[in-house]
């Protein structure tokens, strides 16, 4: 059925695709190391892959590790030199906000995708003063037990004031929470800052808790982005929260910084493929939104009705 | 010449590999993306890019720059929080000491690589304390002009004393190229490190200059891997020293520290394709070679000899 002449032309166009085939996987290898920065140039020639190393990168560069670990449903950037993460991620939904995850099934847990001996543990927290907070809250991930118990990992807590974390930041929590009322679609990122001391001789200064050392940050941040619908144009907020006893009866609009501020101190360049000018570039949440919870408006509400029964 | 049998064949193998094409590129976007971690997964179809974004990674993940920065004759992993490199990398060997690089012709500048707001300059080291210190030393970059120009980066620079760059660290330095005359290739890893006080409440303290508040590190360390031939086993060392005014007349030796040590502060694994245990495991190079500079160990037997003539 097949003459000499088609195996032969089978042959030749297997060959040229071929020669693609190995172009197009040295092309890709060569644009992905300088980017990986692993220094290794991998070269696929007939079926063997042949790997020239860099002898400035032959024992690999220092590594701390992937810049990005996802979960279920939150992603954390960690940062193995303080044992906290720098960021933690999270989509959430008015639908995404609710399923079978139990709080009382979970308990704090070394993340295993991070090595022992640059991780929390139990241990560090015991006799601190500080208490294990979540960055993505643990209500954003009843979604199912696995995410609950990802939240539970020490690749998503951070040592934070008892008060605040009960007071201020779960109040924070719940305006990202109830903002799935009004936005389809929100992204919270939450993560420690490390602001200085004011002062002649300028400084940063922090506590370390435990064995590992766990560095306390000095505040929190949480970055939101809010959108209505995949064609509206999005809405963001900042928020920086010292990481102090501060009671929920504070107005979350009073702690809301400029979003430049915060990537500023931590470093980071938050929702890059987000535009900064243009049409398309984010509007202020706080104009557009309350920015303050249902309960902090509430009461206020009560107080001025209160304020005008009395005079 | 070619008849419709051979072009038949002929495009039958080209589908065939085209498929392969298509297959091995998908596989390739695949496993990288989950790496890059930017959420992205794109599938080649009829030529055509589709892209679909995992929801939670819709604006990108918080970026902190690339992790491996290549220049001509060294690499370097930024620290954006810090304003200076977590680390620098360089490959040296006898010959790679000399050219036409001069460092009359060189001024400090801010890397163009680097987000100014994100990056130290002239003015944040006017009126401090502290001088420009070279991570990987002038003198290791004579290679050519451009090398020499990038060892003035400031992405190769951190606030050090004074004392200290001219004298121990200095001598560390000299030491590395001596090394160079025993054995065939030397890598060198050079940053810096934030070590806490001791006391009944630990914590980290540093100080911070100019506008961009950049951190003046309370110790600085060298990782040196020295190899006699690709073939021999390589020797290993790693150095702390204090960002404070000590003199070149201290003895290297006494700063020797553990590797992991220096990777627990640090937050990072040096050489990570360096075998740590087995038959190719690294010798320790201070008791394979002097650790120490000629210079010192001429200074101490000429003080023998002095003190024998005298006793």
């Amino acid at each position: 059925m097949f003459g000499p002449l088609f195996r032969r032309g089978f042959a030749g166009g297997l060959l040229l695709s071929a020669a693609g085939v190995v172009g197009l996987r040295w092309l890709l290898q060569h644009q992905s190391d300088r980017d990986f920065g692993c220094g290794v140039n991998s070269i696929l020639r007939k079926g063997i892959v042949f790997t020239r190393v860099d002898p400035l990168a032959q024992f690999g560069f220092p590594d701390l590790g992937p810049p990005v670990r996802w979960y279920s449903k939150h992603a954390v950037g960690w940062n193995p030199e303080l044992r906290i993460p720098s960021w933690v991620a999270e989509h959430i939904t008015k639908t995404s906000l609710h399923g079978p995850g139990e709080r009382s099934k979970a308990w704090f847990r070394m993340d295993p995708a991070i090595p022992q001996s640059l991780s929390a543990s139990d241990g560090d927290y015991k006799h601190s003063a500080w208490i294990r907070g979540h960055l993505v809250p643990v209500e954003d991930n009843k979604v199912s037990q696995q995410a609950m118990d990802e939240a539970f990992l020490y690749s998503n807590i951070i040592p934070q004031d008892k008060t605040n974390a009960e007071g201020i930041w779960r109040s924070l929590e719940d305006y990202c929470r109830e903002l799935t009322e009004r936005f389809r679609y929100v992204w919270v990122v939450s993560g420690p800052l490390f602001r200085p001391t004011e002062g002649t001789q300028r400084s940063i200064k922090y506590q370390i808790i435990g064995d590992a050392g766990v560095a306390v940050p000095t505040h929190l941040y949480k970055v939101v982005v809010a959108q209505g619908s995949s064609e509206q144009r999005p809405a963001l907020a900042a928020f920086v929260i010292p990481n102090s006893p501060i009671e929920a009866d504070w107005s979350l609009h009073s702690f809301q910084t400029e979003l430049i501020e915060v990537e500023r101190t931590a470093g980071l360049t938050f929702f890059p493929r987000l535009a900064r000018v243009g049409v398309h570039a984010p509007q202020d949440l706080c104009a557009v939104d309350v920015c303050e919870t249902q309960a902090f408006v509430d009461k206020w509400a009560k107080e001025r009705r209160k304020m005008r029964a009395q005079g």
